[in-house]
């Protein structure tokens, strides 16, 4: 194993790029604008400007790198190519073999953001030690990615780990962003709860949620129920039971060894993995009631450790 | 890769036995009788001599086999042992070691049923081609096992594939076999689907299901749903209903290229996999919604294959 790895996570906006030893150590971290214009041309150069900056002001040459790790907003086929990325404006887009142009032959590998932020998760964050987590997270949307035996399940469709829109109430009448009715997401995503929120809250009185009804989110929520406000717990309770019996169903299928919380919304912390753990527990299949709970642990830096560990497979 | 493999399938009563080419093609197979007294100790002992005794008649050494694999009604190990088998009467047994010294050191492995099931189907049945599949087996009570990039996922507690304790309806009062209530086996299995048709045609005229109402099955549900009976077409409706919204979840978590079908329920063939394939079709995320269905092919020696297939990895 060589001593070095970048990771690059590339999103809408900006792209975080890490450079780590491979042994899991973060070196240095910095950003650069993601440059969207003109189909995205130039996106991959300015990545591989600023990795061949760093290199010559580290002076690690080429034969120091194990190898670069890409993640990217949108479905990637196993070879590292990507059909279509409407966040980026790549079409047919092969990303190995452009990168590894640029890069004069360092081997370069590319994966879903969610898939890697999971792997990367798996590697150095709250699934550490483990080989097979389910990663879970609720920010604006619920997102998910899988790994079993270290490796992403990416799917066959790119649809590995979708488990925002697992079906949870066929009954539901608001459509999700998906265009189905019912999913996860709609519940116990950020704007899910906020939801939840203003459902409970609609003819109540005597809750302290009630001061910040105008501007409520899944935060105020979290934050009265941890003042102990009743209307927040019976909001939480709804919130968790729809998410642990969710993740009972997963256990039946893939069975991860532990069950990683991150986003936004998991910065509640501890009381929210306790809340969904409950009911987890209670509607588990008995072999996997004991399955692990933990927080996610690297936050928005997931991803790029995540892209680095796919290069040391 | 070596000219011939033995994959042997241990159930309660019997052990099926296969000799293979290593190509996939059947050459010969067997039943031998399951021992279990005493704790099942005669029973790999005698595998062994219906092995040694074949190769002996085939004049077949140790050379020209790749392997032996096992398949077993209960939890395995990643390295082939099993804690427990409450069928087999088996406490901590290592397969591998075991069979490995029976047999003059030939490689053995060892996996699940339904898992190794899986596998046969994805090697030389109804999945043939593909790398991932998520079978479903509809008997007694609905089995299933999943592969990922052609391997079985065992799942960290030997809970992976039990799709049939998916809870797909909480609201459940009566107790499924494994102690909770609303799991997909209470509504999709054999025993399911009859329960179904009772409930239907409790207060029902005019249905020719009335005619065999006491000695009703999935089998004469199906009979008269493929005679158009109206009855029998609502309770195949919901059957399929039910099943086909947990395939579309579960395509959100593994995202197969097939889902397979088989079990004694299977039988009624292709009218049953378009009714399921319809509701999941219906209800699945948008870049899965042409996941592949087919029916199982291997019938019962689908787990022989599949043992033989788990040798050659």
């Amino acid at each position: 194993m060589k001593k070095y790895g970048f990771g690059v996570d590339i999103g809408g906006t900006t792209c975080k790029i890490g450079l780590f030893e491979t042994t899991g150590q973060l070196v240095e971290k910095w950003e650069i604008p993601t440059d969207t214009c003109e189909g995205g041309k130039n996106i991959l150069p300015d990545i591989a400007s600023s990795l061949q900056g760093k290199m010559a002001e580290r002076k690690i040459g080429k034969e120091e790198l194990e190898g670069i790790g890409i993640g990217l907003p949108g479905p990637v086929q196993p070879d590292g190519s990507v059909p279509l990325c409407v966040n980026l404006g790549w079409k047919n887009m092969n990303i190995p073999e452009k990168m590894g142009e640029l890069m004069a032959g360092i081997p370069v590998k590319a994966g879903n953001d969610a898939n890697v932020a999971a792997l990367g998760e798996m590697w150095q964050g709250g699934g550490k030690g483990c080989k097979s987590l389910v990663m879970v997270t609720l920010g604006t949307g619920v997102g998910g990615g899988i790994i079993i035996d270290e490796k992403i399940v990416s799917g066959a469709h790119g649809a590995g780990g979708e488990i925002g829109h697992i079906t949870v109430n066929p009954h539901e009448s608001l459509p999700c962003n998906c265009g189905r009715k019912g999913c996860l997401e709609q519940y116990c995503s950020a704007t899910g709860i906020a939801r939840l929120a203003r459902e409970a809250l609609a003819g109540e009185h005597g809750s302290s949620l009630l001061d910040s009804a105008e501007e409520i989110s899944a935060k105020t929520v979290f934050d009265a129920y941890k003042e102990k406000d009743k209307l927040a717990g019976e909001i939480v309770d709804k919130f968790a039971r729809i998410l642990g019996r969710t993740l009972s169903n997963i256990a039946c299928v893939a069975d991860p060894e532990v069950f990683v919380i991150g986003g936004g919304v998991s910065k509640a912390g501890e009381v929210l993995v306790q809340a969904v753990e409950k009911y987890f527990k209670e509607s588990a299949f008995p072999s996997c009631a004991d399955t692990k709970f933990a927080l996610a642990s690297l936050g928005n830096d997931a991803g790029m450790y995540g892209c680095v560990r796919l290069v040391l497979e």
